[in-house]
């Protein structure tokens, strides 16, 4: 090993114990713990697959998991079967009927949101859930099928530990403004424009 | 029901009807299946999580997955435990042993990625795994630990039908130039801002 390389070392040693320190310090300083609404939202990929990798990781830790799908239950989902592995640790409810634009039913739409959001606050009354995926809840609030107020209401009023995840595009302001984490997940380049078709695995 | 409300279904059906058509010919028009090259990128919270997801949904599909953690290997995450059920359709690495600034050690870093990359290699050898997630790899390429022609080459050369994801911030632009699907991860609000602490089930 060469004097530079020795230096170059130490210099990356010194840089990265100063880092470690920030990182520390950082990390001691954040001492609340809460159940956390968070909001995926945005026009690219990935919202709903989130909200899937932090279902998984609670169940990783042993906690119980609850989804409900707002619009898109119709779907035969790959995720849907591997969850039933984990057996009773997870409550999934499909109770949206396919995107609005399937059915071409507008009551039926608002009716199946409304049964959705109804199964939404009793998985919230449950003290066994410490997780709650509220999938696509933005589309069923951005057609108004759901009373926006009512369901940040039903949303602030949950008990303080309860972790909330809320996907789908164009999420109202008011969540926004309400939520402890919003990613907005941004189409930077997407298969689609060349030609690609949805994938098994991939889309669904 | 008013006459007014079934003018108002009757539109609702019109336009839905329509936005169908579109969305059919949409899906009509991509013809093109491929193992596509995906990234998650950005700031934002989720880039690992909805790799995870992706995991999840292909292990639904019956399917075998690969996945290489570059940098924060010696974490002990929920997630890994969950994967743990699927049994030998998950091939799971955690070769990387903990942010830089953890180790300190620059050479060390270095010998890890890069053990790390020939599993990636080997797994992308191996013709039963349909997707394969490298956690974490555009860590390793800001950092230059790892080569980013050799790893584009040989991310080019992979089987046609391979599925790779790639997470981390600050993707390299000829790794961006080089994928199908970049979704860029935003943040929008975060609850570290608000003196939360990172929790159990949602960041590890």
């Amino acid at each position: 090993m060469t004097e530079t390389t020795t230096d170059d070392d130490a210099r990356h040693r010194e840089k990265m114990a100063k880092r470690k320190a920030v990182q520390d310090a950082e990390v001691a300083s954040k001492r609340i713990e809460k159940g956390l609404l968070i909001v995926h939202t945005g026009p690219g990929k990935g919202k709903t697959t989130a909200a899937l990798g932090l279902v998984l990781r609670m169940l990783g830790r042993g906690h119980r998991v609850g989804v409900v799908q707002f619009i898109k239950g119709a779907w035969d989902t790959g995720e849907a079967r591997a969850l039933k592995s984990f057996g009773d640790r997870i409550a999934w409810h499909a109770l949206g009927e396919g995107f609005t634009w399937e059915t071409q039913d507008k009551a039926r739409d608002i009716a199946a949101c409304r049964k959705a959001w109804d199964t939404a606050k009793a998985l919230m009354a449950d003290p066994g859930i410490r997780l709650l995926v509220l999938d696509e809840l933005n589309i069923a609030l951005r057609y108004d099928y759901l009373d926006l107020d009512a369901v940040l209401a039903d949303l602030a009023a949950r008990r303080p530990d309860l972790h909330v995840v809320v996907t789908g595009r164009n999420a109202k302001p008011a969540l926004i403004e309400a939520a402890d984490l919003v990613t907005e997940m941004g189409s930077v380049k997407h298969h689609f424009s060349a030609g690609v078709k949805a994938q098994e695995g991939i889309e669904f």
